[in-house]
Parts: C-alpha cells; structure tokens; sequence
C-alpha cells in the first residue's frame, strides 16, 4: 500500500493530514478507510467529507470542508485522478507469444515481444508491432499493420491494408475496413462502387465496443492522433476526424464529413455527408449537424422531452407552423 | 399433436368447440388447419376468424366472433400465446460436454454439465455453471462468472471479472465489461481513466445482438433481475438498470445515469448522464431525457414528421422562436 | 494499364482527346497524371480541370470544361465511375478449399468451389452455396443457407435456419437470425416468446458491419432483393423490407414494420412498430417515423440546430406550445 506521500510526490503535489497508506481509489459514493476518494467541486467536497474515504484529493480552496480527513491538493482532482488510477490499475503489458490455437499466415510478420492469443487469425502480409496485445478471436486482415503497444480485445476486425497506430486500444466487436456505402443508382438496382482506399488511425486512439470505421472509397478515412471513440459510434468513408477530438456513444458520421480537432461530438449526435465542422466545436447529445460550422462553440437541436400529454399538444402546434 | 383441451389444461384455461389436435401456434396472418393463432382484441378477432386458423385464443368477450372455430378462453390471449409457445417450441437444453477445438485455460472451472461449443475461449479463473450453454467463438474473460442454466450466442464477448446471473440469455456480438469511455482532459489531449469495476447482471436477463455494456470506472455497472435489452444499445459505465426494466432496440444510456425498475425505455431513446429515473416511466422512442424524472408516467420529445417541403417551414418557424 | 479507348469500349461510351494508358480511378481531391477522375456535374467538372489526373469522365455538356486532358462522355459519371471502379479492382473470388483450422460439422454441405476460412463453424445441416466466401470466425447456425457467390466477412454470425440467397456480401459482426424482442407482460416480470419465424434475404444484398436482423417470431422477416443496408441498422422481427431499398446507417426499424420497394431510408431515422411505408418514399436523416405512410415523396422530421444559447431560448418557447 502506497502512503499518501508517495501518492502526493507522483503528482507534484502536496498533502496535508496524516500520512497514511492507501490499497486503493474509490468513488464518492462507495469507499472505505483504506482509500482515497477526489472531489471536483465544493458539492463533492462536502460529499467526500461525509464518505468513508481516509483522504481525499481536493481543490486547495475546498480544503477546509475535508478537514477531517488526509487531503491531497490538485489543482485538477479529475486529472488528478486518472493518474493515481493508472498506479493502482497499470495496463497489463504483453506476455511475448503466439498462442498455438491461433492462426497466422507464414508471411505475417509479427514482433517477438507481441502477445497473440487464442484463436487469433493474422492474414497475410499483416505486421504486429512490439509489445503489441491481440486477445481472443481478433481478426487482422492482409497487409494491415498494428503499431507498438496497441491493444486489441476480443473478436475485433481489421480488412485488410489498415493501420493502426502506437498505444491503441480496440475494443472487442470493433470493425475497421469495411466497405463504405458506395451504390451508384442503376434503373431501379444499386451498383456495387468497389471501396479501395484504407482506414488510418493514428497515436493513442481509443475505440470503443461494437464501433465501425469504414474504408474509403477511393482515399482513405483517417482517424488522428488522441482521438477517442466510444461505443456503437459508425464511421462512414472518407470521414477524417481531427487530433483529439473525442466522440460519445451511437454517433452516427455520414460519408466524407470532416471533423476539425479537439472537438467533443455528444452520444447519439449525428453529423451529415460531406460537410466540415471547424476545430473546438461542441455538438450536444442528439443533435443532427446537416450544415457545415465555421465557428467555435456548442450546437444544440433535440425537442423538448414532457410528458406525453403535453408533448401531444406540442407537436400538434409545432406542426401547424408549416402551414 | 397435442389435443385443444391439452393446451387448455396446460394454461388452466377452457375451451369450446371440437377437441381437436393442433401442430403449431400461427400469426394471424399465415395460419392453416393444423394450427392456433391469438387474438389479443376484437378486431384480431374479426380477423382470426377470417383465418386458416382451426382454433383461436380469445378473451371470453370475443368467443362470439369466432363461433366458427375452436376457442381456447383467456383472459391475456397474449400472455397465452407466449406459454403455447414455449410449449411448441422448448428451449434446447446443454449437450454436456467441451467441444474439442475449444480453447480452456487449466485453472477455468466448468459444470461438468455445461456444453462449450466449438472454438469458444475461456480464460483463466473463468466460472460456468450448472447447464450453461456456450455457443461457439463466445469469449469469456479471466475470472467472469456464468449462472446456472445462461445461453450465450456465438460470438459474444465478456471481458474480465463479470458476472452473469443465472438463466440468463445473451446475443451474438454482445460485449459485456469494456471500459467506459472515461479520460481526464489534459492540456488538449486525453488522460485515459482505468476502468477498475465490473459488470454484474442479474438474472432471468436477456440481451439482444450486438448490445454493449460498459464496465464501472470505480463502482460496478449493474443489471438488475429479470432485465430485458434488445439490439444494438448502449450501456455506459455505471448506470444502474433496475428490476424487469424493458429497454428497446438502440438506445443509449450516458454514464452513472440510474434507471428505476418496470420502466420501458421506447427504441432509440437516449438518455443522459448521471441522472436518475424513477420507477414505472415509459420514454417514447426517439425522446432524449436530460433531466431526471422523478413521477411515473410516459414522457415524450420528438419533432413532428411531414413531407419534407412541410418540414422547411415548420423548421424555419422554430428557428424564429429562439430570436 | 488499359487504354482510355479500352475504358471508353467497356463503357459503350465515347471519349475525346489523347488515348492515354491510366492506371487507376482516383478521386477529385488526390489524383496523378496515371488517374482517371470523375465529375458528376459542372462545379465538379471545374475542379476535375484542375486536378492532376490525365483523364476526366463528364458529362459531355461538361466536357468543354475540362479541354486540357482527355475526356471520357459519359451521361451518368458516378455510375460509370461505379463500373470502371469494378473493373479497376474486381472482386476477389473464392480460392476453393477448407481452413483446416475450421470446425465443419459432418452433415454440413460444403460446394467444392466454396471457400471456408480460418477459424469457422458451420453447424449441422448447413449449406454454403457455389463459389460462397466465407472468411475467418464465421459462424453458421443449423440448417442454414448461402447462396451461390455470397461473402461472409470475419466473424459475421447467423443463426439457424436463415437462408441467404445468391451474391450476397455480408460484412464483419453482421448478426441474423437472433430471437425477435418479443415478451408478454406477466405479473410485473416479462415471459419470453420463442421465436421460431427465420430470417430470409433475397440475392445482391449488402449488409453493412455491425447490423443486426432479428429472426421472425412466427412468420419470417424478410429482405428482398437488391436491398442495401449499410451499418449499425437493426431490423427487428418480422420486418419486411422491399425489393431495392436502401438504408443508411444506424436505422432501426421495430417490430412488424413494411417498408415498400426503392425507398431510401437516411442515417438514424426510426421507424416504429406495426407500420407500413409504400414504394418509393425517402425519409431523411434522423426523423422518426410513427405513422404508416401512403403517397411517395420525401419525409423529415427533426428539430433545427443552432447554437446552444439560442437553442435554450427556442426550447423554452416550444415547450410553452404544450401550455
């Protein structure tokens, strides 16, 4: 058990109270004498000096309202704790080795530090990077590479000729490289437009469970470096999504959007083809973005929820305004 | 064959007219002679009797209306119809048995009368119970529970340290315990928060194709019994769904949000973070609820749909109402 | 490299200008002087001008617009774009054989032109058609069927007694056939209805990543022919799409739903239960449709976007229409 003074001098931090150990992080609502709990705000302060916690990472100026308690002081207790969490919880590293239930082509290259588990395929032509986790069931398509650290979990899918880039994760269900929804009107039937380009994902993105990227048409879709996707978010072709923008669950992108950087997309928003939304734009859950933005800030456009007596009357007079 | 006064003795309810077999439960609208169907009102009964039917469930109140046939009485002919069902149709049992190009980790305990289908993977520590079937590619992570008499379909997945109830059935492509999509802001890029909690599922749940369900950054994200998901949703990172929840096809639930229990969520619903929701409420499907409810009752908020040239004036209108 | 002449032949098409060896289709954004790009109408045409590509495929009302290079006439570009794009990169076709590393259950029929790859379960009684791809961690439940030239990507899953028919591309974590959402209310708890209807999908049907087609509960649901469905739709029980309609990604269409022959379906709409839309209709983007709908046409239904501030002021002013 790290003491609260280890924990302090990781951060750059101080600490004030007794300096205690400490087995683990826990939350506001559920913790124990062995822990340290954070507090964001004032509110939260006053809930954690309440809590079972032995201390409590807090703003300098809340403080006062913890004092019964070891108090760690961050001027960032989020930030805080995402990285005392990372010390008590570091990412398992790769146990080098193929499992011999999995499947790899001869011409698949893969690092000797990589981890491959059980019933694994590597097709042909795929590269694994150093120290690269492919868990259960992952799937890499041909010529498709895999850079240094990355992980992949259970039953995620590479096509083929994708890259993915250093310190990714994948979670299981992923799909990366299917084909776009290409179909050029034919008197009444849809003709296949064959989908050649590639998916590309840079640095330290994080894909959540069940999430689609699709290939490119004819270029590649491009996701950049810190980016972070959620869950059952589907990524048309020829998206390009900026360095540190970070998409929550069920968004839906439609073909050839690009997203700027350092932007933040809000659970099931869905972004319109072809358009282009600039760097720092906030876009609220649910909304539907089918115009480009040009300018910074958070877009909003969902009804209303009442109850559903009142929600009968409004919709009656929100459709007479078509009249 | 069983007899109409068998399937009424099995429901203990009455019947009226001949005694006569019957092969199978049929819709309304494709039956023949050998069949039953249900009518759950009067005019499904207007309509069973215009059927191929031989025999009809209705409520004693419809019985008139198809005095040409067989009737089986009951009060729920809904409910009725579900119970023939299973009769038709019972669930297949666990073959015992670990398929031989299944992956099992030494230290993983299971039932000697669980079935393990092909390919399947369980990692080490994992548990399956008494009469669990496992279908093939299912992957259970290190130390995962699986109650008595559960049903996985092929491929689904469920990371470390879950727990499945008992009687509980699972889709295909269903991930159970990927992390939730929690990082700290960090001078424009992200911190990634270790998700340290579980999922832990109740029993009698059953989650449908493709659904995810996040695991708790601190605490655990809870299902509770008897709990029914459909396809293709999302459950973020510590929400808590409570007791005979139904929760349809799409939706999303925001991290830490508490649903209570016997609510129905409509498809597409999305609901926010970190908000609660009482017992016994029916959100309308496409409705985005972002403030807590705190009385039963149906809430709604969706835009009116109409023909598209309808649309641009109704939207314009609107647009107006913010200046 | 083909000669444009050779293109210009395949095409029954004529061309104008040097008869030039090119070597790839590429899009407006990234060619070279070995491309070929298109331009669908006149502000294409004059960006086609001055890209790098040597030839240009136009309309010949555009050609004069692109006199420095060669030009192929064509008076549907995107489409012949499609055709040439195939003849570019035609698909990969079965390289007969099974993985000896996939589990094939004796009485599963296997064409000898099929292709079975890596890692694959093909349950009893199943049947995999001509020249039928099916690529690693497939599953194949009981009794099913694929037809001649179809392509399963990795780890799609159908259950039993599904049929696919002929040409169709099935892509990764496609799951058809599970159980329909189907429970009659019983006392506060939910009874599960058996869902013994199939899933049945006509021939030259796409399915994109991640898309989920519940089995029907009594009856079968049923895709027809030519349909394209993209990602992240789900379909659930009993549903009856027609003959060449096509649906954008993250749809769902409940329980019962009809919809007609070459509608077009736009990302994220909704369609509700029990309800039947005619031939021909478009519903756009993110609009929920509740109601059957009669008369071709366009339909929308979604709330305007703005601002977040004026957005504020604008709910505020709509949920006072309830009042």
């Amino acid at each position: 058990m790290p003491l609260l003074s280890e924990l302090a001098s990781h951060l750059n931090a101080t600490f004030i109270g007794a300096d205690i150990p400490l087995q683990r992080i826990a939350s506001l609502r559920i913790s124990d004498p062995d822990s340290i709990t954070f507090a964001v705000d004032t509110s939260a302060a006053k809930l954690a000096s309440e809590s079972a916690a032995a201390a409590v990472i807090v703003r300098e100026v809340d403080a006062p309202l913890v004092s019964t308690k070891s108090a760690l002081l961050h001027k960032d207790p989020y930030f805080a704790y995402a990285k005392l969490a990372q010390l008590f919880a570091p990412r398992k590293v790769a146990t080098p080795g193929i499992h011999p239930s999995a499947v790899v082509d001869p011409s698949a290259r893969v690092d000797p530090s990589a981890e491959i588990g059980p019933l694994v395929y590597l097709a042909p032509n795929s590269k694994i990077g150093a120290h690269v986790r492919i868990h259960a069931g992952v799937r890499v398509g041909s010529g498709s590479i895999i850079g240094e650290g990355s992980e992949l979990y259970p039953n995620a899918v590479l096509y083929h000729l994708c890259v993915v880039g250093a310190r990714c994760i994948i979670h299981s269900g992923v799909v990366i490289g299917s084909d776009g929804f290409g179909f050029a009107p034919n008197a009444g039937a849809w003709e296949k437009i064959p989908q050649t380009g590639r998916v590309v994902i840079g640095d330290d993105v994080e894909i959540g469970a069940n999430t689609t990227i699709d290939r490119g048409a004819l270029d590649d879709t491009i996701i950049g470096n810190g980016v972070k996707l959620d869950n059952q978010i589907q990524i048309a072709h020829n998206c390009v999504i900026g360095d540190f923008t970070a998409v929550a669950g069920c968004v839906g992108m439609a073909g050839s959007s690009i997203i700027g950087k350092h932007c933040m997309i809000g659970g099931a928003a869905m972004i319109a083809g072809h358009l282009t939304i600039c760097d720092r734009v906030v876009v609220s859950a649910g909304t539907l973005i089918s115009n480009d933005i040009i300018a910074p800030g958070r877009y909003t456009g969902v009804m209303p929820t009442v109850d559903h007596a009142a929600w009968r009357k409004m919709a009656v007079r929100v459709r007479k305004l078509s009249q």
